[in-house]
């Protein structure tokens, strides 16, 4: 092994469930989860659902001595409730907000209120620059017949790409929160092969916590063991996801969750169990790097580019089901408005019969007069919203879908083999009669 | 000069001026620019307000045979109308929607509608990675008195944020397009100094076109004079900036605009005028590398950091003074919303007098009654929306000032001369008993 020097990490994850005045014990379970972090010192503590600023400011309050350095992401109405503490100075953070959750007017879902998103934090872990990542994708209300798959499905397209885009300088990647996916569910599948994330679950040499790691478990007294059917003891929807680099190789050594009750005390933490994983940061000799990055083996290459076209294409289909969706959906609203601007207009009409008959007596009665118009306008007001924000969707998921067909393309041209950039006319015009060597197409 | 193959680049990028129905002769001068892209045949092309669909499939097939890439950026209600034409195929996509973009009910500026983003495509240029960015900022419609200057400045943070993030891996960096910012002006300053793009006008070795580089000039018959003024003559707005890597050396050989009108054509182009860079890309010699990414010169990083430091603390305080105003526009809404609320329960009181003293005639004229219970409800609709409204764009404020302290934080750390990643306890744990030096904080 040519490794020397290592250096141990401590991830933590949860989904903290800070509904004010919705979710149950809120005070008590923050100040149960603060002691908890302050004693455990993890390195970084990656939370979700810190919907109020107080509770936010509750938890920096009281890691001021293990967790110095902490952010909260601000997106949406109330959101985004992602929150990151850490050991380690925070150099920098960014903030992408997914461009489709929900919809506002599923108020009792609230995700659209929430601004989900993927919050970013730059930090170092001694020499090593570390990305790491906090997000919480748009719930599942149903599985059997879920609305939001195509958003979710588009969530996660856009968290690959955030992560696989900003995080190329990065020596080690850390991406920690409620996807709202299982394991093999479309979504996971694209954000683990895009961005060839690991899951700590899968990897971990040594595991302690809910059988198959799951993170939603009928033990949990928080639990309606209802919602949690076909899948009797619970589900993975948390994970914990890393990744080195060709400078730096990540191991995880440990993970652990919570068992839906915390010892000596009345509740859980959370309704979700909590993660952690110790990952152990091991920089690669020199000879071994590049080693991960450009694949040496072809043909592993060529089936991974075939695995992600496959992902894709699934992806791509489950969007246009959306689009259809959304097609319809604002169909049915512009026609509505329709509806309702002809019944204004024939009410106006019938109104206007007896005015133009000069002095004959209005029999429409007043009331019924008003309230119609009323209506009207009514209707028409929200179809006009309704059509706006169906757009505003359609545009979103037309967007990810020319972004997977150009994906795609690119991929199915590696397939084949043919240079991967060949441009019809490079304009090379190399001075001094030199080759145009070093500008050749890749591979 | 130890650079031996070099390839030149040429660059173009235009504001369309796209509205349908609203721009003057837009069918026509679409003709045109697709004949001039065809025959011109830039390596790269980048639009902006091509707002239409149909526009953008009008060009696309135009320019099959010159520029086969090409994507159009979706977003918002109507756009983004940003578009990328390429000779060179554009092997992914990426979107970043900014998180503030003036307001829906400033229907008249229409840029809440347009969902301003910026748009990555990642080409190869030959061997080498190019990251190609194509934006466009909130307009400014008052410069005496610009209410949307926070939220360009935000705009500003985050296309510098996601410029930096995601173009690390990249060799060659280029951006393109309308940001409605005069070459001084904060928001420019902020992008340039943060991000490292040099300004093609600023580089280019020879120059033809506009006096200054102006790309909205008063000779153009597009333009209003009035809305120049003071700056007469015209101002720069659009721009081409680029930025190597350590690998890739960019130069600016030539850059030229339109002159406010095209020979042998009635009008021009567009109201703002076209630019077109030529860089010159080199590899580096081997001995080169690194040089340009990590100065050897600690003052002149320090003078780099001072002035980053300055300069985010000017935005912080532009982004302060759009909190303020937010804080009071979302205190306006509440309030006209209570009184809304107070006039529909003083008017049900009204009517309900008689109601309760059993058949007492109705004082309240029915007409009068109707129509102000309709005002009520439209009154608490609409300042309901607002606040939702507001409190999003406080959120969206907020965040990007928690980000600028955390920036300008780090940045002074660095200042200091302190180590710039000091963590608490680093959980150095090296087997074997090795040293821990490899993870020693930098600097």
């Amino acid at each position: 092994m040519a490794n020397t020097d290592s250096l141990n990490i401590r991830v933590f994850s949860l989904n903290c469930w800070g509904i004010r005045y919705v979710s149950k014990h809120t005070p008590q379970r923050y100040a149960m989860i603060g002691d908890m972090l302050c004693k455990e010192e993890h390195d970084v503590v990656l939370l979700q659902e810190v919907w109020s600023e107080k509770d936010y400011l509750f938890l920096k309050k009281k890691l001021a001595c293990s967790h110095p350095h902490s952010h909260h992401f601000k997106s949406g109405v109330i959101g985004s409730g992602l929150a990151i503490f850490s050991k380690h100075r925070i150099h920098e953070t960014f903030l992408y907000r997914y461009s489709l959750n929900g919809y506002p007017y599923m108020a009792q879902h609230g995700d659209w209120f929430g601004g989900k998103a993927v919050g970013m934090a730059v930090l170092k872990f001694g020499s090593l620059t570390a990305n790491v990542y906090v997000t919480h994708l748009h719930a599942e209300y149903c599985r059997d017949k879920d609305s939001y798959l195509p958003h979710r499905v588009v969530q996660a397209w856009e968290l690959q790409q955030f992560v696989r885009h900003t995080s190329v300088g990065a020596d080690v990647v850390i991406l920690g929160g409620d996807l709202n996916m299982h394991p093999q569910d479309l979504g996971n599948r694209l954000l683990l092969s895009y961005t060839g994330l690991r899951d700590s679950y899968l990897e971990a040499a040594k595991f302690d916590g809910c059988e198959n790691g799951m993170t939603l478990v009928a033990d949990n007294p928080f639990i309606c063991k209802k919602e949690l059917a076909p899948f009797e003891k619970g589900i993975r929807i948390d994970y914990i996801l890393f990744k080195g680099s060709s400078k730096t190789a990540v191991y995880c050594d440990f993970m652990s969750t919570t068992k839906g009750s915390v010892p000596d005390h009345p509740f859980p933490y959370s309704d979700h169990e909590a993660l952690t994983s110790v990952l152990r940061l091991e920089t690669r000799a020199e000879t071994e790097r590049d080693g991960p990055r450009t694949s040496k083996n072809p043909d592993s290459a060529a089936g991974k580019a075939a695995e992600l076209v496959d992902i894709v294409t699934e992806a791509r289909t489950e969007v246009k089901v959306g689009l259809h969706c959304a097609e319809r959906m604002r169909y049915t609203a512009s026609r509505t408005g329709a509806m309702g601007l002809a019944l204004l207009i024939l009410e106006l009409a019938i109104a206007a019969v007896p005015w133009l008959a000069l002095g004959a007596e209005q029999p429409f009665p007043r009331t019924s007069f008003y309230l119609l118009a009323a209506l009207c306008f009514a209707i028409l007001a929200a179809t006009a919203l309704l059509y706006v924000f169906y757009t505003m969707e359609l545009k979103s998921l037309q967007g990810a879908e020319d972004q997977m067909r150009l994906a795609v393309g690119s991929l199915q041209e590696k397939l084949r083999g043919f240079p991967l950039a060949q441009p019809h006319d490079a304009h090379l015009r190399p001075p001094g009669g030199q080759g145009p060597g070093v500008f050749k197409p890749e591979e």
